[in-house]
């Protein structure tokens, strides 16, 4: 049987009122005996005062909840360490949610965050469901009046906080990188379209393309899902179309490509050049290191946690943070080679 | 201000226990009518049944929760990953907390999942607290009376249920692996060995070395602590003991050592072998490939989630499942070079 605080009181010989009031540090004519020794009862029984129940009362958990799309995407990883760091230190615990990618659960994570009454929402709207349905899923929340961020994927919320990336200025900086080099037949491999993040990043593709005087062809775009898999099958494709560079919006898709790039018995950065998205911890790890795209991860996450903070005090200060990546250049990219 | 049954009930002209019959889809004369009523006002005010209200009365919240070492370590994150999986099977959500390697947040974390009344949980302990510290945290949880699985770090536990690999078994594939290639002087980058995963491991070398007549020497022996860093870190001491294989007691380490086996203008295998474990997904999209033990962490993580189910039941047949490692031999261990 769990213990309760009337086992406490009764053990001790005093009031249920009296071991309240020690174990919530209030002021009260308590001897110090008898305050020690409800603690050491306390202790001995190891006994939580139903938070829960006080939370219900007092609308306050501590906690704040996550979902992100894929717990196993490193870039995800560390955006929840930054979130749990940040949450720490201001006394919260963090409970993180992943909804592996399967949209229908985003739903279901709200609302089980929403039973067990966090204090706030981070939310990472995943990458395979449209705009139309992440602000559907972002107004129902804020309906609930839970405070409640966005990050990274999702944009243009009027009615919600938000962390983004300039994803447009990420893919503008990328492809500028490989046009300097001289690349002109440069291959993209996206992540889902119907997703602002990818279609934003596509946009900064085609703006340096334009400024080198270089015309779009669409023959170039695949379209990928962010997954290791579809870097890895983006690379025969993307020999048959010749290119000489290959544009991954994120990592994940680059670590698939260097792996079939080996398959084939090609090689980093002398048979096709490759860059990245997000600058995950291992990309510059791999043989030759990532050139890619940094995102901030681990302070994106913070910055979601003060601005969630923010938000339960009532605070409206913060409404958009705007994350500028930069380009990491590293060794996977280099000028194309000369053809015989 | 937040929707109630009552503004439900008022709104559809019926008392309050013919929301909730309808909500519990409870057998009940109310008509198609009515009930479509019901349902229709319901989702236009997004309404959720406080079911954490629910949870305090009938003790059972459809959550479980995971206490984690540290999320950004991929071992870890697919070891989540498969408890979610299997959680999601049963209509459970599941919810991670990760300790970041803080041993002192582990009761933190305890603390709040009880408080957000889960179902059961999960823990992995941290590899930088002793064998005593995990078995005084475990004995408290299981004082809680909360149905409870020690996964992976935690061995020893009478009154816990858990889930292990055969640690011993493991060490000793890997160092056999190296001495049939040829291999003496093998050096051994373990974690803290404070904890039994590492001791085990560790045990699992000696006897290996001991079958193949190979006298244990201590010098080649290193303590590390599961990071990349300390993975890198560990090159130049082995280096100067003169080693011609290294076993990383994680891949995250061998990852260090990849990287530091580039720096130092060495090749693998020609230069040194090197054997990780644990087998994440980077290890085989390294150049090369990473020899290395595998832990099959998602088929770990749905095991653990159904011990947790058995234990919910009452159901106490599952008492303890080892998982026994295997060798996965890829392109990083060779035999030693001649040397000239």
């Amino acid at each position: 049987m769990k213990v309760t605080i009337k086992d406490i009181a009764k053990e001790c010989g005093v009031s249920t009122t009296a071991v309240s009031l020690v174990l919530n540090n209030r002021e009260a004519r308590i001897s110090a005996e008898t305050r020690k020794r409800i603690l050491d009862t306390v202790e001995k029984y190891n006994y939580r005062p139903n938070k829960l129940a006080i939370g219900l009362l007092k609308n306050n958990t501590s906690t704040f909840g996550i979902i992100v799309p894929d717990i196993g995407n490193i870039y995800f990883a560390e955006l929840c360490k930054g979130c749990e760091s940040e949450a720490r230190k201001h006394n919260y615990t963090l409970m993180v949610t992943s909804a592996n990618e399967f949209p229908d659960n985003n739903m279901q994570y709200f609302d089980a965050l929403i039973d067990h009454q966090v204090d706030g929402i981070v939310y990472v709207a995943p990458s395979n469901i449209d705009n139309h349905a992440i602000h559907s899923i972002c107004s129902k929340i804020t309906e609930t009046k839970i405070p409640f961020v966005a990050v990274d994927r999702a944009l243009d919320l009027p009615f919600a906080k938000s962390i983004v990336n300039d994803n447009v200025h990420g893919g503008y900086i990328a492809t500028k990188h490989l046009l300097e080099l001289g690349h002109r037949r440069i291959g993209c491999l996206t992540g889902p379209l119907c997703n602002r993040t990818s279609s934003d990043r596509l946009q900064g593709y085609k703006t340096a393309l334009d400024e080198f005087g270089v015309s779009y062809n669409p023959a170039l775009i695949m379209e990928g899902d962010f997954t290791v898999q579809s870097g890895y099958d983006s690379l025969a494709y993307m020999r048959g179309q010749d290119v000489t560079a290959l544009f991954c919006f994120n990592d994940m898709m680059a670590l698939g490509a260097y792996r079939a790039i080996r398959d084939y018995k090609l090689h980093l950065p002398e048979s096709i050049s490759l860059v990245g998205y997000d600058d995950i911890f291992i990309s510059d790890l791999l043989d030759p290191p990532l050139t890619t795209v940094n995102q901030p991860a681990f302070k994106i996450g913070e910055s979601a946690i003060n601005t969630l903070i923010a938000l339960t005090k009532n605070d409206a200060s913060a409404d958009q943070v705007v994350f500028t990546p930069n380009l990491k250049v590293r060794s996977s990219t280099a000028p194309p080679s000369q053809r015989p």
